[in-house]
């Protein structure tokens, strides 16, 4: 059987290669305008109502309105765009399988937080800058406000693939590790707390709030004023995940305030922050520009994960990364 | 017994009131002149003659015309000022035991050196200066100059405890780590490759170069321009050891080529280096102020190690952190 598959991904001619050449006997169909970001709202084309397989970012709408589709491949790790109960109900009416990019994203994302958190720890932003001699009060000050992490408290909320890779690579630094998630499943390795838990965790125990929560209904602005009013003092705050999981003005005045000593965002609402953002003057605000989950060949790495699932759908086995 | 102990060393209140309840029964002595750091030339003090016991930086020749000394414990993990062989000769021949500080620092240095590798593979410096947007070229250039380790290969030189740290905290990325040091002992538990082999390994193995050599005659610019030259173009390159073994023109030039892609240096020659010197000028040469040792109450933990040994001494009990 020959399936039809609409790419909404920008690719680099090698892994275009290597999509074609692993999809040899089906058919791939491009939209007719070329792809800016994953974020960027899809353009509607065509085209996509005939398709079977759809690998990229397709149109909530298209979907519903194709009458062929089967099984969607988000080059994404976020599915930001699908998770709403309409398009749930949508594509289990329609038995249309959802997978994600997660498996593709959750190292890079993972490393990236810790690169945040031993930054961080070693006081690199200050440290870098300084061009103090040994002995100096500048040079102790530095010495003293670096830490090793050991002992410290890291409380994980959203605790999928990144997550669980993020408590392997801190395992060996000596930390107490929290997550949090909506459920507990009982395999998490580490404790898990839930809502109840949440309030008292963050206050008394969390030195560092590593935030992977999507963003849904439920997420939206769930770190608000509330939340950041009663952080620990001195504690550090991380997201990787969506920026719309933040109230930013809470985050100010949480940095503001000098409760929380430090934020390390890679998302922000909106993307870039314009310049004059006041999180941007914010000398403890650190900012990448969603670029976590980046990393060398990242567009190979979609067509083989892409790939990958592909052999498994033509057998009929289960996919990975399958979210809905 | 009751012993003399000389302590040269910048101790918080805290940190001597843990020193004096420590060593209850026997006698402290303080030197006339405050000390600045570890690593500027001792004062010469009359009283360190009649000293049993030195826990700081006790100056050599003061060592030699002491007369009752018969344990000095180096309030660093470096050992240069003693690490010759006139000073080992003496040491030997009057049964002086040396200790050193290597278990406070280790587990700061391993994860400053870290902190290093990640900023480095998470492009840290160019990231957080960045306000692009998504779907940018210079958001996909960052994204695509961003990596997770994994795969790549780290050679380590200079293996004792900081080395062996950092072998554990590297782990969970699965890099190829290689080590390299004067005579393998078998239980390094990574591939131990010795001068011979270095040459091969620098030009075609080595992704990553930690240097963690300690400062002594063998050495002293270590890497100079012989083996900058024939480094793995893109290779980046780590001090945590010594400034003394780099030669720091060779370094230059190998930034300068584009060969190597980055240097990372916690040390350097002199410290700091001046202002004006070429390579505050280069852009992938980044540089911290000696401070890869440091952490939330040193003076307390340098404290309590020697205090550790001082019981072990009292006993008769082998010393940890014996360096002669």
């Amino acid at each position: 059987m020959s399936f039809r598959i609409f790419v909404d991904l920008a690719v680099s001619t090698e892994a275009l290669e290597m999509l074609q050449a692993g999809t040899k006997g089906h058919q791939l169909v491009f939209p007719q305008k070329p792809i800016a970001s994953v974020l960027s709202a899809p353009e509607r084309d065509p085209q996509f109502a005939t398709a079977d397989i759809a690998f990229g970012q397709p149109d909530p709408q298209a979907v519903a309105e194709s009458v062929k589709l089967k099984w969607i491949h988000v080059s994404s790790a976020g599915i930001t765009r699908y998770d709403t109960p309409k398009f749930r109900a949508l594509v289990l009416e329609r038995k249309i399988a959802v997978t994600n990019s997660a498996g593709v994203y959750n190292e890079a994302c993972a490393v990236h937080v810790l690169s945040f958190m031993l930054a961080q720890a070693r006081n690199l932003p200050r440290a870098l800058h300084s061009r103090t001699a040994t002995g100096t009060n500048e040079w102790r000050g530095l010495r003293s406000s670096s830490s090793t992490l050991r002992g410290q408290t890291v409380l994980i909320l959203g605790f999928g693939a990144i997550g669980r890779r993020l408590v392997e690579l801190l395992r060996p630094l000596n930390m107490n590790i929290i997550a949090y998630r909506r459920k507990a499943r009982g395999d998490e390795g580490v404790p898990v707390i839930t809502q109840e838990e949440l309030p008292h965790i963050l206050a008394v125990e969390a030195d560092h709030i590593v935030n992977i929560l999507p963003e849904n209904l439920e997420s939206r602005r769930f770190f608000d004023a509330t939340r950041f009013s009663i952080l620990k003092p001195g504690a550090v705050f991380y997201n990787i995940g969506r920026g719309a999981t933040v109230d930013q003005d809470a985050l100010l005045e949480a940095l503001r305030s000098g409760r929380l000593k430090a934020a390390w965002l890679d998302v922000t609402e909106p993307e870039p922050l314009p310049d004059d953002h006041p999180l941007r003057a914010e000398p403890n605000c650190f900012i990448t520009p969603h670029v976590a989950g980046g990393q060398v060949d990242e567009a190979k790495e979609l067509v083989r994960h892409f790939l990958k699932n592909f052999g498994y759908y033509i057998l009929g086995q289960p996919l990975c990364d399958q979210v809905m």
